[in-house]
């Protein structure tokens, strides 16, 4: 292997990883290969990083919990300082453009989370501690052990396995992270792990707190996720990899938390359209082509019941289609997968109203594409007519009339958001409840007049929702205290001597004594 | 098929089966079949059931929960009126005495949970409902929907499917429950499901909201528990039928919750022997042979460290086994289940100290017996050494020094609970802070100077732990309200209309505005 391969970074250190290959991520605005190359690690390289975490994690359990907020905190300082370098880098990686996206949006998204974090860390409320005076016995959520992030290819920052939501709320939550980098865009996520690893240091923390490879074989990753000293593992990204990983973490029973595929249903009602037809148009346009449309909540589907206004409505949605410029797309796989996704809806009897060609521009780019097909014809083929054609296409189901829409929701997976637009004026209120409560149990977040991209880091948040959205109903991905439960388990003293209790557990017993 | 086998409880009537076979349980205590022929049925009955309890999940999340609280007080009042009837017939089907297990420790087990279960029906506070007034987003933890009960052999009442702490952490949540009985106790469970159908008619409560069948194929099985019209299941049995569920309900991401293997370690350091030897030897005795040791929390393997004052412990504790009278085992299964897991511990190099031997008396029973292995032994094969030998058997684990300790419990596997007895003068002060850091990660609760058994029904309770104990290490099926937390999904609502929001949550919503 070449020596000039980036480096990785292992239990403090960044060193030449074990490499059986390397890889160069692409500039998508150009299709042109990016100069440096990355590695693609041995075992070896792994085994060192689960050492490393391993006594890390014992480490992490002694400490002040001020220490990893503290930690989190000079990360957030370290992002920023580093703020023009990390959102130029970005955007060379993954088309988006530095501002507003990446400078105003995205990197600001990321420091909050983890600030947001830093401040969870140090009150353990959200641990649930629990005391039974009387009987003894106490219990509180306590750190699950090294947890494996791997982030998407879609947010460089906010979802950055090194850096995200998922790291935030793993590290918060009291465990090291061992960090896979998304092939697309690994100079990121190395200039991020730079920041981490002076943030560390500044602060003191355990040498394998924060580690980073670049690649690994794929039967590497799925021994990974299920290595009994690996707490839990966290993935966003495709069902076919996130299923791999599922079925070989669930085989030893560890816990694996997944964001997977979405199609985010999007149902009009006739009353709505026919009121504020315009309004929704906007709204719909901006959703779904924004980011184009590479977003875990993109609206995939829409829901329309049939009619000269539904006809006219998607005569102009096509207009707009046609008339926004053609976004880049994150890599030459997205757009492979867009289309063949597209192919799939249309081989189902999806008809194409516009776009579904290459745009007429360099680097991975199709064009913005609306598909339609009948409420009959998707309850015929609702599996394939679900695909998520990730990216810049929208699907229009049109249903024979408002009470065919329950029966088509209730063909539908689940999925991370459901939207319902109805009219203000109360015309749609008789068919809102059939709606709702077809679309109600199927979806994490449901959303009234309103499209689902726009995922606030709020502690209301769900950023979850019923299979194959995730792989459990019960957690959210973003949410801050809520989501860094999922990076523990739950452990109980039962008799145990007063001075031999966590610390986190024994103010509770005072407290409540 | 014969007319005279015992009905199934299907929406709300007691109906003869689609039977494809039958079966009959036996008295443990004799040996002897009964004589009530108990169904297997065809897929059609749990279609059936499936259908009715969908019906039965959207009926409940629009009751108020007072009417789920008043079933569950029903309930637990008609299995108190019926208590004399039920505990024969457990008696008769398990071997377990009528007095005290039966009628004064289990039953009100069973029915305290009941009406724990009903106070948290109807107090949403377990629910974490979280309100975002700014961004009006608010979330809460909402029923999951129809759960699958299959409850283990050991605890006929208490953790049955149709009346335990699974069953009524379900129907708290706002879920219906399609029991499976267990094959050897089928007709308390009829019988019980007989109290819940009378409990059900009186408080008006939804037809599909509990149901019964008695035995089903395995595939079938499989076929429920990953049904998309299934919310969640929990399964309390072996590993091998646990995991076989695990696997159909993991592939398609829905929740099941499992009970498992749990050989629950008990380190005993050099000074608690010393100081209290005598103490610690009665705890012990009582511990393993309660119930003819057929506790999910029981000591199976038992940590010393070699010494003649542990070679004179082991000696008192094989004459007490001897002297001890043996125990009924639950059915012929156990008890081949019992031998087997002996002769696996016998095949890695363990020596039986005393017992292995069938019991001198009819029925299903098999001498008290303990095995004894040094720890270089348990080292060079723990995983066949940690094999649970369910009953009234017990491993004896000789350390060369309390230094090997820590090593020895770092080659277990995840256990519901672990114990340390320390001596309480301080003299196994600086053994302890090693030993606990080994062991607190791979159990669910830790005990100081206390044996396993007896899970106290306590809001602090953990009856969980690592795989293979549990399937998920995050969730406890003891312990209200949090066990009713396993049988939820996070639910958000996003700008949704205040009069469309579940009272549940409108309720937060005019609190916190």
């Amino acid at each position: 292997m070449a020596t000039d391969l980036c480096p990785i970074l292992i239990n403090g250190e960044w060193r030449q990883a074990t490499a059986y290959d390397s890889f160069v991520a692409e500039n998508p605005a150009t299709g042109k290969p990016l100069k440096v190359a990355y590695p693609k690690s041995e075992w070896d390289d792994i085994e060192a990083a689960v050492v490393a975490a391993s006594e890390a994690a014992v480490q992490m359990q002694e400490l002040d919990p001020q220490k990893i907020a503290d930690f989190l905190t000079a990360y957030a300082d370290e992002i920023e300082a580093h703020a023009a370098e990390i959102c130029e880098l970005a955007s060379i990686e993954t088309g988006y453009p530095v501002k507003p996206r990446l400078q105003d949006v995205e990197l600001p998204r990321t420091t909050g989370q983890l600030r947001q974090a830093a401040r969870a860390a140090v009150d353990p409320s959200w641990r649930l501690p629990t005391v039974d005076q009387e009987a003894n016995i106490a219990s509180i959520l306590e750190p699950v052990g090294p947890v494996v992030v791997c982030g998407p290819n879609n947010f460089p920052l906010a979802f950055n396995g090194i850096a995200g939501g998922d790291f935030a709320a793993a590290i918060a939550a009291g465990n090291p992270v061992i960090a896979k980098a998304h092939s697309s865009h690994p100079g990121t996520c190395r200039v991020l792990a730079e920041c981490a690893q002076q943030a560390l240091t500044v602060t003191g923390m355990p040498k394998g707190t924060v580690q980073l490879f670049f690649g690994i074989r794929r039967a590497d990753g799925e021994r990974l996720v299920r290595d009994s000293r690996v707490g839990a593992a966290a993935f966003t990204g495709s069902r076919t990899a996130g299923m791999a990983l599922k079925a070989s973490a669930d085989s030893v029973g560890k816990p694996i938390y997944l964001e997977m595929s979405s199609v985010n249903p999007v149902v009009i009602l006739p009353g709505a359209l026919e009121e504020r037809g315009d309004e929704v148009l906007d709204e719909l346009v901006t959703s779904a082509l924004m980011g184009t449309g590479q977003f875990c909540t993109n609206p995939g589907i829409v829901f329309l019941v049939a009619g000269s206004t539904t006809n006219a409505f998607l005569d102009r949605l096509a207009a707009r289609y046609d008339e926004q410029p053609c976004g880049t797309l994150l890599s030459k796989g997205t757009q492979e997968g867009l289309v063949a996704g597209i192919e799939a809806l249309k081989r189902a009897g999806a008809e194409v109203v516009c776009g579904n060609r290459p745009a007429a521009r360099e680097g991975y780019a199709w064009s913005n594409t609306l598909l339609r097909v009948s409420g009959e014809r998707f309850m015929a083929d609702p599996e394939v007519l679900q695909t998520e054609a990730f990216g810049n296409a929208t699907l229009a189901v049109i249903a024979d009339d408002v009470a065919q829409l329950a029966a088509l929701i209730g063909c539908c997976e689940g999925n991370l958001t459901g939207c319902i637009y109805s009219a203000k004026d109360g015309r749609d209120d008789p068919s809102y409840p059939s709606v709702a409560k077809a679309l109600r149990p199927l979806v994490g977040r449901l959303l009234n007049d309103k499209m689902p991209t726009g995922v606030a880091v709020s502690p209301a948040m769900n950023h979850g929702g019923p299979f194959p959205a995730t792989g459990h109903p019960h957690f959210t991905a973003v949410g801050i205290p809520a989501a860094l439960r999922r990076f523990t388990r739950l452990a109980c003293y039962d008799n145990v001597r007063p001075e031999r209790l966590p610390d986190m557990l024994r103010c509770y017993m005072n407290i409540n004594g």
